[in-house]
């Protein structure tokens, strides 16, 4: 069994289950080497505590799936013929109690083919221990991310560049996806938020066609490209032609939030200390009102994954972890600010992979 | 109860279930009017045969989940203190036993859930009936689809006009990509297919960095824009510099099965007539043995949903479908054709939405 996959293994080992089952998506990728589509066909990777792994295969991604030198059972299966032949062949070469997956990934479909061939599986829910074993970058994940955020950086400057009063969120919203694939981005992390205005206050806003930005809106751009399989997550707000006095005090608590994530973080810090001390600054400025957030997620080959950067979550953050630091404070009807890094814990301390200047900005003056 | 959600109120009593649910994604977007990221966050919509609706919201989505105008019991939950109160008061507004849901859609730690507030509740894949409303295409529909699908052909246009021996497969990719985005797309339908030589034969291929088109390849692009929510999905194969009479005959062999989809498409076709008719001709080919997959699938929010164009799925089509016809054929190790349209079926007969060429094309000469 290659080493990468006995992380799986040994996960299997400590939940004192038989075996741990992947879908396509990142754990699939990393396990793997390969990443494969999944619609509405079930693929399955299952890598058993102890012994030989195996795979449930759909049959037209045979040839793809060689490339992947794959060392185990492997149940192809056919549109025509249908998938459940290939679970009852699952269940004969790989006997099961308890089955670990990815509840964030796995859908329902799976679930239920797993309990057809298997009606006294019990299905565990190890997103949290599968996933997390992505939480510690390696110097190729880093690189990776940072191919990711340098792009979506020279994006960003110059859409920043060319804004004016009067263009639509949605034109401002086209013109930052187009530079981005111009910059040499593989994919978009996830569809970009450009908002303004009353929008700006919406955490996850639609870029709207028939808004036109104006003189005094905060304008909120939260967009990443994908580069390598890895995820850029990068906020700024800013403001168009002048920003007023309240504008300026709640950018300015926002960043002092954000500063105060960089302080505390190094290696052993819990999710929750962070949360807590970020939080915490925006709790006591005037505005505690508007905070709707925690402070932040894991980024890498998922745009949200762990660790959750949120009180309560009492997890120690090892060094290679790579997570979001985005405080914001949203005034619904009026205007929010976010203000988001991507953060890399070191050995000492940490250092912001994200390095957009973050003073208070006027565009298209 | 707004007209559109008693379609998934009907379903429920169809099903003599208690309730349909939507979580995020087309059938969600279909029947709220709005579209909403998921993530590590449960969002639900519960429409019960009979009564009010319930959702559960994250509560940072509250102010975009305004806009939705529901009228019905909305449960919010923040990331502090986690998302089971919202599901345990959901189990109180709205008692249910059995409750239909999209197997393909919903992920296993919502049933986790939803199992974890109601231990009795039965959950009922429901995926064929729920997305199955989305099958007949309003004009809106088909208009965005022939938005999406013009795009995506003048980036066709560009991107072989500028095909030269010695690119790379990645290389190419990446001008589509570029080209799908300045010709105005507002996403990607999918990661796009570009492959060549013996890479044309794998039917979910990824592009190399590596391998340079040569003289005498094939060269397959499978790729769609996405335009106001809606999927194109396009597949043309030309030949690089020339084509020899293998090449030839395998490429007049598939698109005389393309040409057959269209022939026997009307208004009550089943998907097995169609796949049967179409694959049957690749079937009385001496090619044989080169089939992979079935004829196609449905087309619209999703760029995989039903109906699946298969034998077996003996489904009448009615007018308003739309599908892909996209007949291959795939020589491990050689090169692989395929040729996909999407075609709508009209009242008399059908028509295809790409209107891109299809005769033997040689690019980069």
């Amino acid at each position: 069994m290659p080493p990468i996959l006995d992380d799986y293994s040994r996960i299997a080992r400590d939940l004192e289950v038989d075996a741990v089952a992947l879908v396509p998506g990142p754990n699939f990728t990393r396990a793997l080497g390969h990443s494969f589509m999944s619609h509405e066909r079930p693929f399955l990777a299952v890598i058993p505590a102890e012994g030989r792994p195996a795979a449930i295969v759909p049959n037209l991604e045979m040839r793809s799936w060689d490339l992947v030198g794959f060392d185990g059972d492997v149940h192809d299966w056919r549109d025509q013929s249908g998938y459940m032949d290939a679970f009852h062949a699952l269940a004969r070469s790989h006997p099961m109690r308890r089955l670990a997956v990815e509840g964030q990934v796995m859908r329902v479909f799976v679930h239920h083919a797993l309990k057809a061939a298997m009606p006294a599986l019990e299905i565990i829910d190890a997103e949290r221990e599968i996933s997390g074993l992505r939480m510690i970058k390696t110097a190729g994940d880093v690189a990776a991310l940072e191919a990711a955020i340098a792009i979506s950086e020279r994006a960003l400057a110059q859409v920043l560049a060319g804004v004016r009063p009067g263009q639509s969120e949605a034109a401002i919203e086209q013109a930052l996806i187009r530079a981005l694939f111009a910059e040499g981005a593989d994919g978009l992390a996830f569809g970009p938020i450009v908002a303004a205005g009353d929008n700006s206050a919406r955490p996850h806003a639609h870029a709207r066609a028939e808004y036109a930005v104006q003189p005094g809106d905060a304008l909120l751009l939260d967009f990443g490209a994908r580069k390598h399989g890895f995820c850029a997550d990068i906020t700024r707000t800013v403001f168009v032609g002048h920003a007023d006095d309240e504008a300026r005090e709640v950018y300015d608590t926002v960043l002092r939030a954000n500063l105060k994530g960089f302080d505390i973080t190094r290696p052993g810090v819990t999710a929750h200390q962070i949360d807590d001390a970020v939080t915490g600054v925006l709790e006591a400025s005037p505005y505690a009102d508007r905070i709707r957030t925690k402070t932040g997620h894991g980024l890498g080959r998922d745009v949200h994954e762990a660790p959750y950067i949120m009180r309560g979550n009492h997890m120690p953050l090892p060094a290679g972890t790579v997570y979001t630091n985005e405080p914001g404070l949203y005034a619904s009807g009026a205007f929010g600010v976010r203000i988001e890094d991507d953060v890399l814990i070191t050995a000492d301390g940490c250092r912001s992979l994200t390095t957009f200047p973050k003073d208070l900005t006027i565009v298209g003056g």
